[in-house]
């Protein structure tokens, strides 16, 4: 099986290939249960993220650990969305995504407690990996309904071309299946 | 609105509580967000985990910034099990929980390179809370399916009587809803 080597800083791992369509594929990524990955990438992430920025926002679940190891890094709070209603949610906010390469429609749930703590502040969106950018425009999304301003969008890795402009630590090829 | 003062190492938060039934209540604590809670929460449970333990085994989302934090203190890695599939996963194992409190069935499904990774290894099962005990039982069931052996439960929270014997850094209160 090909693989895909990535170095990030003192980290290397052989990454496999998965499918994102019938004639494409993508080295897999995964900063769960990898910390000393999830360290590196932060490491440099945390470059990237503008003083003055009072808070991180990422999604549920890929993308905890890099924001656990950030809000360490950067010594501000961060939060997360959920996919899933949790029975303890008082009075969520809810939000579609607009998903293009899933195939299905996700929601993105956000407690009351956290949109309150939202308010008023300026707001990273930060995420492990980007492909369509869908998942970060609905967390932006959120950001401004909780009366937070978005104050840019954060990724590990981006593969393909998002539709909006993220700074990551690394860009990721799409490459033609036939070659794997 | 009565909360509960919670007291970890340096760290104090007032936990709101949440309703377990129609009658009880339970301080609602949540490290998703919160790196102080969690690293204090990890200084002291580090210490309940024997020396020996090859590998951390805990469950998304809320047990993930728990096991990183565990894993960078003890210097050996963690996995994670999950509540959904995920679309690229191969041959994952599949494992239902029995519960009693959630009163909706769950289901964890690990990807077979984590349970190739699990193989042959003395695994420490971890969660940030625990309540009945059930999700504790499927880790450990996955863990076994995987090869691996059970090398203890460890918490961050109990609250009321789990079935198994839980190594918790705090008891948490189940409180009467009317004196609440």
């Amino acid at each position: 099986m090909k693989t895909y080597r990535l170095s990030i800083g003192n980290v290397e791992r052989d990454l496999p290939y998965i499918d994102v369509s019938t004639n494409s594929g993508i080295p897999f990524v995964e900063l769960l249960g990898d910390v000393e990955l999830t360290n590196a990438v932060a490491d440099e992430l945390m470059k990237l993220i503008p003083q003055g920025t009072d808070l991180l926002f990422t999604v549920a679940t890929s993308g905890v650990p890099l924001g656990h190891a950030l809000s360490e890094r950067l010594g501000i709070p961060y939060r997360v969305a959920r996919k899933r209603r949790r029975t303890y949610m008082r009075d969520p906010l809810i939000q579609e995504v607009a998903s293009m390469t899933l195939g299905v429609s996700e929601t993105l749930w956000l407690d009351r407690r956290h949109a309150e703590f939202i308010a008023g502040k300026r707001v990273a969106i930060v995420t492990d990996v980007v492909v369509s950018g869908a998942t970060m425009l609905s967390l932006a999304r959120l950001v401004e309904r909780a009366g937070g301003t978005v104050n840019g969008y954060y990724a590990g890795f981006v593969q393909g071309q998002p539709s909006i402009d993220i700074k990551a630590v690394q860009q990721l090829p799409v490459t033609p299946q036939s070659t794997l």
